[in-house]
């Protein structure tokens, strides 16, 4: 377990995959800031993650006040709330700072089927992402294949993979040393941004796996070295 | 080990993934009718598998003759070829007949990057291998991600899935039964055909993740039961 001496931001933590993914940060050492639309809803978040995770550091506040607060933002929204949450946020990025990117756009955000993916103008989500933030914001997409209810069941022993997609090693470096101080996550160097409309997809490609074996399955990549970074 | 009482054509096992395959099964005791445009390339990737498993069955026939030789018709071909293939063998191939599409569209078949897609038409390549084929022929959507190279080499220990996809379940046992003739093969059912439309594009994926970590990289579905048909 590291020593705690760092510290994130999840917009959109009040959310399944964002809550589960602050309770296992902030288990593992990392203080957390929750963002939500409403910094009561926020609060509510952190308040209730820190009944599960006692020692954990959270706290909660509005998504602006919330993504100013520290250099690496993860955004974790539905895809109908992406592009209007990053316009929300203009005013409060600046230049390096990392957005890790977890929006998936299923076409359940506009009432279509949950194996189906929306067709993006950008390519992806992320491509989206990274044309609205403010120049010298980094976008990185990662996280899409993380199981939210495992992730939230703290008794549950990860096994799998992340990947992890951007235009600058560096950037998902960095990204992946904090999804790798969750136990049980590998980070995986997925290509470029632009491969983020695969990896988005295989949010919908595991949830039809899961459909069919009634399971939450994840992915991990086999023949890899053991130095990934 | 199995018996041996079961046989497939591959059409276009004169390219790497196709060949490999051929080698793989007909070392599990699946009999291999090889197909190609010519008959003589046909004939020439018999010998030269049989010379690697000599103990394998393996005949070469033009891609008409391989199509109507067995039930299980393997369609290993380059995207570019894909219609062409699909058109000529329309007088071949009949009710009944069960078409495992390997075909990946992916942008090299017009000069473009190996790590990009082609839009296709219809969603996927095995979407328009189904349009093509004739009536009461299925097509299940499977084998993207197996590396052609390791596939090929038969004292690489294999560890790895394929994700298959199709509209009929049957259909898709019949695939798996002969994909988990191969040791180290699993079959994992990921829905219907249009979901080949994901899975077609992880060779992209791999790709992308092969150039980084110069590996010939697959996948795992995690979280699955152990009984998967």
């Amino acid at each position: 377990m590291a020593s705690g001496d760092e510290s994130v931001t999840i917009v959109g933590a009040s959310g399944a995959l964002g809550f589960g993914l602050a309770l296992r940060l902030a288990r593992a050492g990392v203080e957390v800031v929750i963002g939500s639309r409403e910094a009561e809803r926020a609060e509510e978040a952190a308040q209730r993650a820190h009944t599960l995770v006692p020692n954990g550091r959270f706290s909660g506040l509005d998504n602006g006040a919330a993504a100013a607060a520290n250099e690496l933002v993860v955004l974790s929204v539905p895809f109908r709330n992406h592009s209007e949450t990053l316009t929300n946020l203009k005013g409060s990025l600046r230049p390096g700072q990392l957005v890790l990117d977890a929006t998936v756009p299923l076409a359940a955000a506009v009432a279509g089927k949950a194996t189906r993916m929306l067709g993006v103008w950008q390519g992806s989500a992320a491509q989206q992402a990274q044309e609205m933030v403010p120049d010298g914001v980094s976008v990185v997409a990662g996280l899409h294949t993380v199981s939210a209810g495992l992730l939230g069941d703290l008794d549950h022993a990860l096994h799998e993979d992340v990947l992890l997609c951007g235009d600058r090693r560096p950037d998902k470096a960095r990204a992946a040393a904090l999804i790798e101080r969750i136990d049980g996550l590998r980070a995986v160097d997925a290509g470029r941004l632009e491969m983020a409309r695969i990896v988005e997809s295989l949010t919908a490609l595991l949830i039809s796996i899961n459909v069919r074996y009634k399971t939450q399955a994840g992915f991990q990549v086999t023949g890899l070295p053991d130095a990934l970074w």
